[in-house]
């Protein structure tokens, strides 16, 4: 941490300072600039109540040296992390498909879908049970229901399972019947729930939130990792901004420094991102050859009865055509594509 | 609702698809245009399924006449709603200051602040317990414990009280500890909270998401009207935007639209809107003449030691002087100031 | 155009509206809805006055029905415009790659570098000779010098230039000296320039503005098309958001958009997009799959010594890796790689 | 400035860089921390190539310590800065109110304006001659007709004038005819105008760009300061969010950092900002109180037959009861109502 003092701070004030800072458990190194001179803390500041130094009537700025999260800092461990789920591997040099309806609408439906997609090679199931609309007129999922006919069409097809949990009383239950548990943007700084997952070992599929950026993304997946779930894998699935002709914007470049700053696998989420089923395959492509380590891709069987989200889901011909080209350029690449 | 067809739809494709809304339970009325032809849809398009029209081929775009809050809406109850909690309104023609420290540090501290504020003339204690922070490793608030000093120091100023909500499993034990239960920008589309907040009768301050448009902000609000609790406070506390010199950026034109569009009041809070205590002055005499209901302040009797946002805390003194500043405001403008 | 009437408009009143809007040339279809009626606008709306239409006392809302856009719209033009500078072929089903320094910055500085580039496959050369700097401290290019080494370097590598224009009283001596000019981000709504290149038959490089919307974008391309100019090539740069880790955050669904709403070839400028030259070969491919016409790539023979955006510029070493890699994606693509 | 090195940085290629860069003439201070080491830069550093030093090998970070601008600086010039145009005070101490329709549209138009709000106690009259606007089919403004009008106005009233410049070629007769030139938002970083407007001594009122840093925009005032001309007053608008309800989000916080960064004075534009009528009152109250040195307000004889931006202009009538507020709160403010 670096303390930069405003200009003529008196000297005695200045050494009241260090003093001050000392007793905190850190050393202080002085370097005299010609107009303003800076303070170097050398040891670990982690733990140092920044605000107070800051309040100091002679200190002007102060700047960090280190990013604040640690278990999923790659300095720390720098290994990628590769997650196992039900013999499938999500990590560097693997690619994996979710795929599947917004929303768990009947157990004809999931079920239909789910053959049709594991036909075409996807990796996971996704469909949901409980969603958070932001109206609430709008269909809020079958609920346990939903989550039945989910494991159903698991047991039908042989893929695990991926479904978003809205709240920290479903733990158990989410832990018992999905592979993944997914947590969606909108609680990406849901603390407790967060807290909550970390105690599990489950793999939590972590959305970035609407309004987040990488670094307080990193900083939700800490509070899973801190609590001893090392299986965080990231999800981009566009970002607020001022352009409205896509639902969000969709920022690829997280990839690349999610994968520089962490260990954690990332995926994307093509769907959401763009709000629109015909810019699907364009931006999947895109997420393939910037580095993603997979994608998750809404399909319905027919998206203009959708109860959710029909506008962005593709249907099963496309999907299949999708992942044609996926196939190509993940080879391309080098990876492997699970399924 | 009105659908805008495209260029040259064929007469045959346009009358099925009449035939198709029509069975969905409204009305159709054609406008033939010289490039293309718009239908007006008659009747409730609530629970019509938007996307179902949207992808009809022939289909251009879909326009939307009307907002998608009803109980909160202005336009269905036109009279301002004033909540009344332990005798002190909040709404038009009335003007609230809630204030207190972030967070909650030990029973002596909050019932110093308290009793400073209450002198100066607080109409609520805030404090927090249970603390959203983006870091694992800061200080998470005192929980329980924090509650309790918070009804100490009520007992012993007569001051109501109001606090932050985390999760579901807290709602019984805020219902009967709190005044008014905070819901934070993080948790605003927290919808199983939302939910379980709607079936309580307790005021509600629900505060604006980091990237929450207005209209979101209100469907938020619209998930607790809609259980049953008509009583919530809209907190407007600075969006996320690109400029980083402050914490957030204010946006009090937003005071103006909640109150145009709905019957709810309109609080602002300064302090997390800019995050420093120099600026919190300035900002909260704007919110009284923009036509703000209240303001929510952050004090700490010493902000430099302060476990959380001390950055941007004001000091007693400093809130006396403020107080001196707004009571002028408030009397112009023409409203009272409760407490 | 549709216009949305209040609840309850009284009759007579509608009826002076319809006959006030109908004596501006257009005719007026009603209707009727339970709660709020309609008028469907018939007729060439574009120059209607909205306002005072929409400040009629019965008015709810006006809603448009058509792109604001008429000469870049590919609903008036649907084949795609192709441009051809110096037999090089820019638009769909071909791939451009423009490539050089950020600025000229001498004769063998540029001469080395267009000679590398050339032998690597780039089908133009840039580099800027006037440079747009936030900080009038910060180096301001070579001005006319400039433009005299870079024509130097393309009569000895035969390359078309590509160079940044500042204001309209360069426009003849760019016109004269380069083969493509390019409008840069912050005068991309300098509408005094972009009629002045409009009047001229040169191809422009358009790049999009740090906040623009993409409706906003190709209403400035208008500009330079509706003064005659129909060679107007669009440059993705990346647009301004909250994320602070990258430069810009790079919106690669933009050229989606743009090629379904016009017939105009779109470009991808990754290079200031992220602001970081390990990103460039990533999103580089990433820009080649999801549809893009061509790159833009900063390449500077000693990035570290760079008068100018050296952390973005990638060295001609890489320069040819990254060749490699998009005449694959190219080909994948089906498209002719030009140069 | 503040150099962070990696890990484990081998001594001897740090002593390398320590003596790269003393050779550029700054003196190195090293601070031994137990992870990283940090060079302190002393000297001057404007004129460092920052780049070459992040791209060594073994440097992770580099923190600026000061801000960028110069002549702009408060701490380089404490005293806030007062510009005297004709009589009238612009700065600290004494407000301002620029009043007048978006656009001249005839000589009858803006003669009645001006009488009218003349008599309500403007300051400066303003009003358009040349136009920026998004569609090249909008109304562009009237040229040098607006402007001899715009002179007769002032003749009649002796109300001082403002008025927008589009381009350097109109610098020379801008100076001659009106008393403040106007830099519109989408020129905020037109650097070849703010260059030739710094050469003259008329007052530039600068408006703050759609996405503009504070510290961007204060660079661009700095571009003007550093070529001689002092008389800069910058001029709040609103910046782009994702909110769509406000044509822009005004930041009235940014009054209050431009002041503590700057000694420049600054005002605050209510009219484009929120682009509603409305909600203008309540605004321009906020800016006084939140310490504006004066609003610029659009007022427009007949709103509903503007050419240009009527929806947010206000009649002559809401402008003599603004006034009456703006007196009151000015005074209450300790501050010199100019006019």
């Amino acid at each position: 941490m670096v303390v930069v003092l405003k200009q003529n701070a008196p000297l005695e004030k200045r050494n009241a300072l260090i003093s001050e800072i000392e007793t905190m458990g850190v050393k202080v190194q002085v370097t005299e600039g010609t107009e303003t001179s800076i303070l170097g803390l050398v040891g670990d500041t982690s733990h140092l109540n920044e605000f107070r130094i800051s309040s100091n009537e002679i200190v002007a700025n102060i700047l960090r040296v280190q990013e604040p999260f640690k278990k999923a800092n790659k300095m720390f461990k720098p290994d990628d992390t590769i997650i196992e789920v039900a013999g499938r591997k999500i990590g560097e040099g693997y690619f994996s498909v979710i795929t599947g309806p917004c929303s768990v609408e009947s157990e004809e439906q999931i079920e239909s879908i789910a053959k049709e997609v594991k036909d075409n090679g996807a990796t996971f199931l996704r469909g949901g049970a409980y969603k958070p609309r932001t109206s609430p007129y709008a269909f809020q999922g079958l609920g346990l229901e939903g989550l039945e006919y989910l494991k159903h069409a698991k047991e039908k097809t042989g893929l695990p399972i991926v479904s978003e949990i809205m709240s920290v009383g479903m733990v158990e239950k989410f832990v018992e019947d999905v592979d993944i548990i997914q947590v969606g943007a909108r609680n990406m700084q849901n603390f407790v729930l967060l807290k909550e997952l970390g105690k599990t070992s489950k793999p939590i599929l972590l959305k970035r939130g609407l309004a987040a950026t990488i670094e307080e993304w990193l900083m939700s997946a800490e509070y899973i990792l801190n609590e001893g779930n090392g299986n965080v894998i990231m999800c981009e699935r566009g970002i607020r901004t001022f352009e409205t002709y896509t639902r969000n914007t969709l920022d690829l470049s997280s990839i690349l420094v999610v994968k520089k700053l962490s260990h954690l696998p990332v995926i994307v989420d093509p769907s959401h991102a763009t709000g629109k089923a015909w810019m699907v395959e364009a931006m999947s492509k895109a997420a393939v050859v910037a580095g993603a380590d997979g994608v998750l891709i809404e399909v319905h069987n027919n998206p203009a009865l959708a109860l959710c989200d029909g506008q962005q889901s593709i249907t099963p011909e496309q999907f299949s055509k999708l992942m044609g080209k996926i196939r190509t350029l993940v080879e391309l690449e080098g990876k492997k594509l699970e399924g």
